[in-house]
């Protein structure tokens, strides 16, 4: 082979795309063969990255928005020289390779985040565009821009059909966020045919109407005009750009081109040698030539990137000392020095102070405690900021250009709004928050539950966590959401009693790198509760005895919440032989060890009752089959508050009646 | 007073909306007082309704996607003579009224759908729009137009953020549904503040990008430019129209007229007598002069609609008796004479010829034996449907004119699809189907919940139902799903075991005309389950001793879907005193009488093992604390199902080891 041409650099993408699909009798080919052309164009001429280290800071991120196509990301990864061998090509949707069905961003080193959930992957670009215009903001001095790197996303119809599409880009044309370039893969098919059926928009019309520069009808098969488009988009210096390319799904395949039976099965062993035909690829399946392998490294630009920015960063750190270790204590997910001493100081004085508020204002008050001393801290509520009370004193719109930028006002977008803090997250330098109403945690539910599986550390606040919440009704009044988030696998839910549990949620929450927290708080205010020292400590075990007994307990009372002061009164008028447990976090109690959860829940006595404005049968893990629970197991209603609890069981005396009959 | 203006008509609304507010202490005056002109020259120049039959057929249906106004509409109905009192509006937001927080379609004559979670109003208002259209089709016959009126929306900025809108918009604009028309309340002003911050579309642009017909820069105060608006609107033949209304949220509030203050809470009294002032409304609270009541009346144009439509029917019913009986049978929601009995009868069969196939291959079946007897049921999928197997023989595509068309190519869009199936089922003469893989219906959530709490017939089919469906990996393996939407309150959740409690699961969602059903099946083959005739009868109850012990039970395995058979092969080696019970739906069985459920369970044997390939604490409500779950309480893996399965423990041996441990 003499020096392979650029159709023959990204057919090594396709085959390997091919073959491993073949191998696995199972995947998507027909994206990464329609998409290959770009892939290779984008990845030898201007991605910014080092194989070496997936890690660097200031890399571009790549985003694969149309998940289903990682053959796409495995090849580029394995042609460019990551870490990632021909023998886990060869695994491809093996349990325990590097290798599974869609790209997860902590099984393969080079995947920024995990995809498949169709439109979240260009969400979460947004979040890492929006990282990188605010941290260029803050760290950035002239002629010493440290931050400074692109978002590129590939997408394809089935995003762009998903309405967190339309939410994302519409934000990121409001912040303007010019380093991000999306590739639209127009092919004109989707899982089920011919897209003229069921999706007709005019697509670039709809990205101009977002502020986004749209580069249109671009042929994704030709080299040349992709590169055109390219170097347009990166000209844009206020807009996000859409490059919309004209694309063949399956592109190279005589009998399935341009038709959907290539999108989500193996060609068929057939058809894969008339593909290798067509394509006029003799090689051997899984075999790359040398001279192709040559072509990949020689046209990788991005490999030499981190050194020259090493020694970039050096000068700068000589010059801003403070700033530069802000900049590598914040890309290494630590936080500062003292912070724990100072959240506990602080949590000690509201256990002394015993403030009286709603849990969203303890929430608030956390905020404004803790936010000063973590730039790191970014976020903003679902257009509820004077219902959430997300807004603090140093809270400044990102829509600024101030360095200290750090409030999201997101509009009511919950979905993207959540993904873009998965987003932030996975950028690195970031802790994010958002925050709606607990009800509607349903609109951004999948993005919840993808911080938990790329144990992204996003910290949702959820408000107005009850029927407690009255009048707007059973629309905003949240029954089921509690026991459902905590079903998450891998998500820490909190429903604080008082100001002192709200702001050890929070402080948990932060310390929490490893993963998302749901914080829930109530609109209504909520009594303090007393505590010694040790069971200030024992809130963030997730539960804890709140009042105990006098000798072994005869009964136990479980709360959460707003129901935790109802435990407490019932329990004075059920006598000294009655336990009280605050259980903020089913979650983190599960995961204590046995010996403290028997010294919390002791497994001899049964006579317990759990008490929670939610669904019931979530406690019968607390509970069994003998115990009692006041729940909710219909939907609310709209009255004031101090009607529509009682009116669902939520009093003293329903408590003490329950467990009188036990 | 002489003749009221248009302008004192619509201050009525403005100031019942005030006073109500302000009586409740709590709602959103902002809108309705901005929204009033045009809600003032809708109702009485161009609504077509019935205000003593809230239920006429062929209504114009009006839809508040802006719910938080729901003042507006109780006013709207107050005034036009619908059975809802001054007294019902001074009891706003008070518990059991009838005038709740937001609309309630349950609670109030007139209200169409229930509002108040952003943008699914809009969808809501595409699936009626869409009834009427596929009703239209099938029944009209030349000047025997029997189906024919409008669906009218009002929508503000939030419901335009929010992505379901973008999925709704863009189906209206394929399907070209001209009878569907929409007011935006462009009013600049979110709970946040000026929109200025986060939502800078460019809206007409982004409809027309959707196929839309777009008035612009309509003044919303000024009835001659809406009236145009309007006129343009009902000229389109082949699109659906936005209205533009620029508007003054508040507006008459000399204060808090545009501002966001005006928006969630009372004007507060001293403001509230400045706007009276300003807008000379010199009446008490509550007080409607006689004057502006007949001015109503008068203006009504609907009122006699109802008695031309029932000459009308009568010559149609007499020309077309069948088609008349068809659309009466389906107005009133019954299903066809001998339905049940063909249904039961296709049942045994199954039952005798026992198929071994993927449950989601069972419900093609279902869908193909039951479908030619029900025209009304209409359905589709998020572009799955080869996944899905919704598309039967009859499919016919509802973009077509074709008068039997009953297929929905929905995109990939699970949000907008599911709400348009709530709405296509309060539209009345449509059972209707929606579909996507199980994980996703996280994408659709908060309308499930709506179909649940809005009493809406709509079934959801959800394929590919566990960690079972292998090489796709863990975002696409649902876990804590069928936990979570089992704790909807009023959604019956199935998960059959076979092709025969899959038939059962689709004849029960069919009956169920008060509720919503999630029906969900297997990627993978299932084993026949042998069952006397009297078992076949009690899976719709929703659980039932599939093998009975020797005497009492020693051991009971309670197991759902793909797990019942691991339950079965269990118990042949667990020996005679084990019982398997099958328990297709939780949700039905725990509605059974307290005798049923005792002999199915005994509360007296607590040695039971629950088996289910999703989060094992749902089962504690079943196993209690003694008890064993097989469950699986972390995400899934991407490989074959023949390694999955076993590497999270779904194997006979670990069924077994469970029991025996008790």
């Amino acid at each position: 082979m003499t020096t392979p041409s650029r159709r023959d650099l990204a057919n090594a993408i396709r085959f390997l795309a091919i073959d491993a699909v073949q191998a696995a009798n199972s995947g998507h080919p027909g994206m990464p063969m329609g998409m290959a052309d770009i892939a290779e164009v984008l990845w030898n001429d201007y991605l910014s990255h080092n194989p070496n280290n997936p890690k660097w800071f200031n890399r571009d991120r790549f985003i694969l928005s149309n998940g289903h196509g990682s053959m796409l990301q495995y090849a580029l990864l394995h042609l460019a020289g990551y870490d990632l061998s021909i023998d886990d090509l060869r695994m491809f949707r093996q349990l325990e390779s590097r290798t599974p069905g869609h790209p997860e961003n902590f099984m393969t080193p080079g995947v920024e985040t995990t995809t498949g959930p169709l439109g979240q992957g260009i969400a979460n670009a947004v979040g890492m565009a929006l990282a990188e215009k605010l941290l260029a903001q803050r760290f950035n001095r002239p002629e010493l821009e440290v931050v400074d790197h692109r978002t590129w996303v590939f997408l394809g119809d089935g995003c762009l059909m998903e309405g967190i599409s339309h939410e994302a880009a519409s934000l990121a044309g409001t912040w303007g966020l010019n380093k991000l370039i999306a590739f639209w893969d127009d092919n004109h098919i989707s899982i089920d045919g011919n897209t003229d059926g069921w999706f007709t928009d005019n697509t670039p019309a709809r990205f101009e109407a977002y502020g986004w520069n749209v580069v249109r009808g671009v042929d994704g098969h030709d080299p040349d005009e992709i590169k055109t488009a390219i170097e347009t988009a990166l000209k844009s210096t206020d807009k996000p750009t859409l490059i919309c390319c004209r694309t063949t799904i399956g592109f190279g395949s005589p009998a399935k081109a341009g038709k959907e039976s290539s999108h989500g099965a193996p060609l068929g062993k057939d058809e894969v040698v008339a593909t290798r035909a067509a394509l006029n690829w003799p090689h051997a399946e899984f075999e790359i030539p040398q001279a192709i392998r040559d072509g990949w490294r020689a046209g990788n630009a991005g490999l030499v990137r981190e050194d020259q920015w090493n020694t970039l960063f050096d000068r700068y750190a000589a010059q801003y000392p403070q700033l530069a270790d802000e900049l590598i204590r914040r890309s290494r997910a630590q936080l500062p020095e003292g912070f724990v001493a100072d959240a506990d100081a602080y949590i000690a004085k509201l256990q002394a102070d015993g403030p009286v508020v709603a849990s969203r204002k303890a929430s608030q008050m956390a905020i404004e405690a803790f936010a000063p001393l973590l730039p790191e801290l970014v976020g903003g509520s679902a257009d509820l900021a004077h219902s959430n009370l997300t807004l603090w004193k140093g809270s400044k719109s990102v829509a600024s250009d101030d360095p200290d930028a750090n409030y999201i006002y997101f509009g009511v977008r919950e979905f993207a709004m959540t993904a873009i803090s998965n987003g932030l997250n996975l950028h690195g330098g970031f802790i994010p928050y958002d925050a709606t109403f607990l009800v509607f945690s349903d609109y951004a539910r999948n993005a919840v539950r993808m911080s938990a599986l790329m144990g992204a550390q996003a910290i949702h606040v959820y408000t107005h966590d009850s029927i407690g919440l009255g009048e707007d009704g059973p629309t905003h009044q949240p029954v089921e959401h509690l026991a459902s988030l905590r079903y998450i696998p891998d998500n820490d839910v909190w429903r604080p009693c008082d100001a002192v549990e709200s702001a050890v949620s929070w402080r948990a929450a932060i310390q929490r790198h490893d993963g998302p927290s749901c914080l829930v708080f109530s609109r209504q205010n909520l009594a303090h509760q007393p505590r010694s020292a040790q069971q200030v400590h024992d809130i963030a075990r997730g539960g804890y005895v709140l009042k105990d007994s006098v000798g072994t307990p005869e009964i136990i009372l479980i709360a959460t919440g707003s129901e935790v002061s109802l435990a407490m009164q019932a329990a004075e008028q059920l006598g000294d032989r009655v336990r009280v447990v605050s259980m903020p976090s089913t979650d983190v109690f599960d995961r204590q060890d046995r010996a403290y959860r028997e010294a919390v829940l002791p497994n001899a006595v049964r006579k317990r009752v759990a008490i929670e404005a939610g669904v019931s049968d979530y406690w019968r893990k607390y509970v069994g089959l003998d115990g009692a629970v006041i729940g909710i197991d219909s939907f609310g209603a709209s009255a004031p508050i101090e009607q529509v609890m009682p009116f669902f069981g939520f009093t003293v005396e329903k408590v003490v009646e329950a467990a009188a009959a036990l």
